[in-house]
């Protein structure tokens, strides 16, 4: 089988580039180049059968993904699939199932089974869950046992899987350099420097990363290159630590394209304001123009219970800078596993921060939509205002409460409304 | 009497400056000398006996206004009393009292007494409220009615007013010329403009600026230069007729400060993320760096219901390329009159950009304590960190909602914490 990237390199137009350019409104041979240089993905397992494939890349819309699964605290499938279904009403573009509690397979097939956008999945959370169930930790986790993991994922129909593969000794040497205050806050991230540091071997992600290659090219699973050394923290923001993985994933992007694999990379995390754009600018260059795949950035540490703000903000502006997909935030972060409520607020703040990127990377049909809504608010059109709003439900049960049911203004400006007002003199404007 | 900019000028050190610096932790001679260039504003009308002063400019903190006040279709003082409650609590630094409901002298004297935070108003709105009450329509508003005005809210202890005073013909002839799709927006603006076009006369604000400047300078009040013609919506961003007024608003600032009277200059509004610094700039160059108060901006039109998201990005951005000082924008913003719960998201997500800019611009006191809470996090100190988050009671109510009360990590990622699988092999990392 040809993955996406192959068939667009040897000139080929598959369906799933048709329903792409059909969904940007863009020539289908401009979406075909983009996929064979590598810059757009289209993540698009044959085994997920009720899947409408997205683009990921450049020129196109920005994308939002949503994580869910369970947790060793929550393991309850149930929920998650009720998460999944919030997150799509919402608009979400792809689905992460992080699942860490009890019969991973079953939630992830249920995950799978239920989401027409794309699924991606962490392959060794599961794999590092049953080496502490097998082995009582995850520093003895087996290569088989991992490759054995990824391959029942990519048969499962996963779309796009973050592996961290970036971590070798010359990040560790550069984490233990650093000054970080949080040494590695992903999960991920954790499994592999714990394991790595106990067996004092190299990353078996790193060293197997061909296995690794030959199973995602076999189901065109999308590799999307983990940064297990994200900043966890503001202070700890693009440091050598940080960047050192980065260049280590810039040197497997190549060698997964040079395999037919298609590849995202993976970045932070907590940045300050000032360094995202650089932050987006490094990702480019160093990896190649791969899609980047940002988690927030958040802006500041200090707003637990409001990260998906603190995230809207950061990945607006990554997004205004390059950035290609963004991960969500909820407003649970750092603090719990997010519910149903959070899912959606999460999903609407990063769907914001996404569509004001587009605006900035100046897509038609984004700024179609403020003008559409701009002529709308301007004829106080109540009804045509809140459908055009990203969540007409919100914004219908505001107007509702706020207002007396025939007023044509609003509760704000009330008889003083200046679009009335000036109405009354337009004819001396013109 | 010397208002705080002769003093400075003169080389004098007041209480108010003394009061600026410890809050700031800087210099009082820096303060003094922002002060008397006019990148710093105290705003401290001497008959607002119970306030609090505080600086907004060049190097310090990022201030947040809070807009509140009843309309026409919410009259009673009383909720207003209690969102000045509630914004104080969240962490405001000024609050503006907008009614155009009944008795709106009441209602300000009211809001000033309560507030110990500078306390800004609109006269133009109760010139306008009483001009209807009065000759049946704003048009018909005369000058002496508008200077009573202003010269009273200046005798109930206003410590900053906004005036539209940068509208003149020239301005409304850009107007004219342009593709504007929401014309005025700004409800003085719309007065201003509205009472210009019929009466066919200067605008009275621009024309009787020197009687203004002799008010706010009898009682200190900082004057607010209002944007009128700000735009309404993303396609109007940036457009002649906004430019055209900051021009005008930049010959005011110079003819404000000769006469010795503090002034700020206001902002928009609806601006997309990649204009938000250019606007910023041109600000800080038309303006002669006066400090720069901006409402919002907002990134994108079409999220009614969360317009304190879309601010709050437009408003860490703009922060962190200059702007002093951020006008909150609630979820109710478009759609009615904002309620108590409105204005407390709305005072939270101007205070999370407002931070989220001061660590760009590098400000010490914001890094320490991001630093503190990234400490916390990392020791997973939960009391600590419930403490140094900005709404401390949210977050501890979804701690305690989603774990277990001997829960050492936290939900989302239970056993399989990464801080505490570092933690483990951290001797191995040393």
């Amino acid at each position: 089988m040809l993955t996406q990237l192959q068939a667009a390199q040897q000139g080929q137009i598959t369906k799933e580039m048709l329903t792409v350019a059909t969904q940007e409104n863009l020539p289908v041979e401009i979406i075909r180049q983009k996929v064979a240089e590598g810059t757009v993905v289209i993540c698009a397992n044959p085994n997920h059968k009720n899947l409408i494939v997205r683009g990921v890349g450049k020129g196109l819309t920005t994308k939002v993904n949503a994580n869910i699964g369970t947790s060793s605290c929550y393991p309850d499938p149930t929920p998650e699939i009720a998460k999944l279904h919030a997150a799509l009403a919402a608009g979400a573009d792809a689905i992460m199932d992080l699942s860490t509690g009890h019969n991973i397979p079953l939630t992830r097939q249920k995950i799978i089974a239920a989401s027409p956008v794309m699924v991606g999945t962490v392959p060794i959370y599961e794999a590092a869950v049953a080496a502490i169930t097998k082995y009582g930790s995850v520093v003895h986790m087996q290569k088989e046992d991992f490759l054995a993991v990824i391959e029942q994922q990519a048969l499962d129909g996963a779309d796009f899987m973050t592996i961290h593969c970036g971590i070798n000794f010359k990040v560790i040497d550069a984490l233990k350099k650093s000054q970080r205050i949080m040494k590695v806050v992903s999960r991920g991230g954790s499994f592999v420097v714990a394991w790595m540091l106990y067996n004092q071997q190299e990353n078996p992600f790193y060293q197997y990363f061909d296995d690794i290659l030959a199973i995602c090219h076999k189901y065109d699973v999308v590799l999307s290159l983990g940064d297990g050394l994200r900043p966890g923290c503001i202070a700890d923001a693009t440091d050598s630590a940080q960047i050192q993985e980065l260049i280590n994933l810039g040197e497997l992007v190549l060698r997964a394209r040079a395999k037919g694999v298609q590849v995202l990379v993976e970045g932070p995390g907590h940045v300050p304001l000032h360094q995202i754009a650089a932050n987006v600018t490094l990702q480019k260059t160093l990896c190649h123009n791969a899609p980047f795949y940002v988690l927030g950035p958040l802006v500041t540490d200090i707003a637990p219970g409001y990260d998906h703000i603190t995230s809207a903000i950061g990945g607006a502006l990554a997004g205004s800078a390059g950035a290609d997909f963004l991960c969500y935030v909820t407003p649970a972060e750092h603090l719990g596993l997010p519910d149903l409520n959070d899912v959606k607020e999460g999903v609407i703040a990063a769907k914001i921060a996404a569509h004001a990127a587009d605006l900035a990377k100046g897509l038609p049909s984004a700024y179609a939509r403020d003008l559409a809504m701009a002529e709308a608010r301007n004829k106080l059109d109540w009804p045509k205002q809140i459908s055009l709003a990203i969540d007409p439900e919100k914004a219908a049960a505001y107007r509702k409460s706020k207002n007396k049911e025939d007023e044509e203004a609003c509760s704000m400006c009330g008889d003083y409304c200046a679009l009335k007002i000036v109405e009354e003199q337009i004819h001396n404007l013109k």
